[in-house]
């Protein structure tokens, strides 16, 4: 039986830093309404997006970039110092280079290994753990991880049922390992690969000179909204109260609860489920609508900035999202 | 000073099982000569390839869920055994859902979290290392690794530079924790982000509503082979060098070297660099080319099979490509 006011760190690791890079353009339901059916007055009750940031001449890995440069700038640190660097990402630049190399070599981490992961929007907490657990073993001292996505390119955005929820952005974390009594407390992940078409993006078929089929890609988001939103308000707290068992807290133990940005309504469903003030469960799909890996990572970042999210606190990332898949990973700061 | 007879075990680990899955359709140097202006006599000495196997009716996911079924057979574990699957991919079905989730759904492994990793032809010895990091961590048991690719969609088979080079097929392994003093003896990763553009595919461009440019895909291989080659033959041994000093190891005492199949003339190249005779570095690129995630999982599946792959040898695994990127893992079986 763990005591609460003595919680037992499962790995020692220290956040040294959040960052975010998000891009210029903002483009709000008012201007979708100049070039498809919709209004804000049908989009925010349902999804809590007013706005959301697009590129105009930046991919994946420029605001991957900008994040890891940023990351550098406020920890101190030298790319130099960094082991690894993962970014978590569903819209890559390119398939080759994997958009964690581009980042590689445009801060000039001569001594690290870098590599793509994709668990779509939970890519954010399956990317810590990835990351965690190189530094838990004890190969690794420092790492760079990143969620950085630019969904617009996925869009359809003649399709007002996805080109709606989507937006751009990147956040990321340096990780490192510690003496000192923080780290993680706990994490449980679990994938639901049987209701995988749910979500849809970027098929690349079987195409080629010996075989049928001559559509090579579909790159563009098809979304049963429907079925997501009922799995994430179902399953979603499952996966939370086996991550507080394992971590021996209560929901009331959480001082935050980071939750991946896809939609108000999941959130405000898992706050109520959870008998949590609404206040614990920040959100900023307002402002940036939903980037999948990007979404946790810049909402933190944006918390640490304001003073919300501080040392000493208990905080509980939660994924979900494309697979399908769901992670939670509990953190002592 | 490590003594040679008592090898010290950076992290105990069984490789409990290894399967590989080969599409049936073979594509001949003299039948693609048939369609493109090259021959066999063209193609073997500059590869050593004569055949790649190349899927007709069949995606990644395919390759990947038989050779997770055949995991599973051989090793006699259910799949609710499994802690985790990853699938290391340049070649995914689609970037939703990921193609680590479509096999987790598909084998029913209802335990099981997944995702993709892409580090390119590296991506065996990378996802080796994550999956072996989350075992190492202590917060998982049992997990499974499928290198897969499907890369005859992702080649122009108009274009004989490369479309001669690349091949479709999977390999994996089972991974569990052991008290046997058997594992993962060292591991040295680099990644070379500025050489990025030597090897490119999968392309996806910014292309938005809001944005300029119109060509949102191209999803070839565009490949500079000269320098990808000098990249190889002069980078990978730097790389060995360091994991074999971090094991305390001389090239001599490894037993086999287990290489990405890119070209026979880099792994000629390397066995020079190494004094080591050719017989250590085993190839099938004859019949498969390049499979990249899967190149070297495919080997060690047959070399098993074989019995020239078995318990108590030293095997270092050896990848090389897309990033670009370098990995060495030097195993105790």
């Amino acid at each position: 039986m763990i005591v609460k006011d003595r919680i037992e760190i499962l790995e020692n690791l220290k956040i040294a830093a959040t960052a975010r890079y998000i891009p210029e353009r903002v483009v709000s339901n008012n201007e979708l309404s100049t070039i498809m059916d919709t209004s804000d007055e049908w989009i925010y009750p349902r999804t809590g997006i007013h706005n959301r940031h697009v590129v105009t001449d930046e991919n994946t890995s420029d605001l991957a970039t900008h994040v890891a440069q940023r990351l550098l700038e406020k920890s101190g640190w030298s790319a130099d110092e960094l082991d690894f660097i993962i970014v978590s990402t569903m819209s890559p630049d390119s398939l080759s280079p994997h958009t964690a190399a581009i980042v590689q070599g445009n801060i000039k981490a001569s001594k690290a290994f870098a590599f793509d992961l994709n668990a779509a929007c939970s890519g954010f907490v399956y990317g810590l753990s990835a990351a965690s657990a190189l530094l838990s073993s004890g190969r690794y001292r420092k790492g760079m991880f990143i969620g950085a996505e630019v969904l617009s390119k996925l869009v359809d955005w003649k399709d007002r049922t996805v080109s709606v929820l989507f937006g751009d952005g990147a956040g990321g974390v340096l990780l490192e390992q510690t003496n000192e009594s923080v780290g993680l407390i706990a994490e449980e992940l679990q994938s639901y690969g049987e209701m995988g078409n749910a979500i849809l993006t970027g098929r690349f078929a079987n195409q080629n000179a010996f075989s049928g089929e001559i559509s090579p890609l579909d790159p563009y988001f098809h979304q049963d909204g429907r079925s997501v939103y009922g799995f994430a308000t179902r399953e979603v707290p499952k996966i939370m109260n086996k991550a507080l068992d394992k971590a021996g807290l209560a929901a009331d133990d959480i001082d935050l609860y980071l939750a991946h940005q896809a939609n108000e309504r999941i959130i405000r469903s898992m706050a109520k489920n959870f008998g949590q003030d609404l206040a614990k469960f920040p959100t900023n799909m307002a402002e940036y609508g939903n980037t999948s890996a990007g979404s946790t990572a810049i909402l933190l970042d944006e918390l640490v900035e304001s003073g919300q999210v501080h040392p000493g606190m208990k905080i509980a990332f939660v994924g979900f999202g494309g697979g399908l898949a769901i992670g939670v990973q509990i953190w002592q700061l």
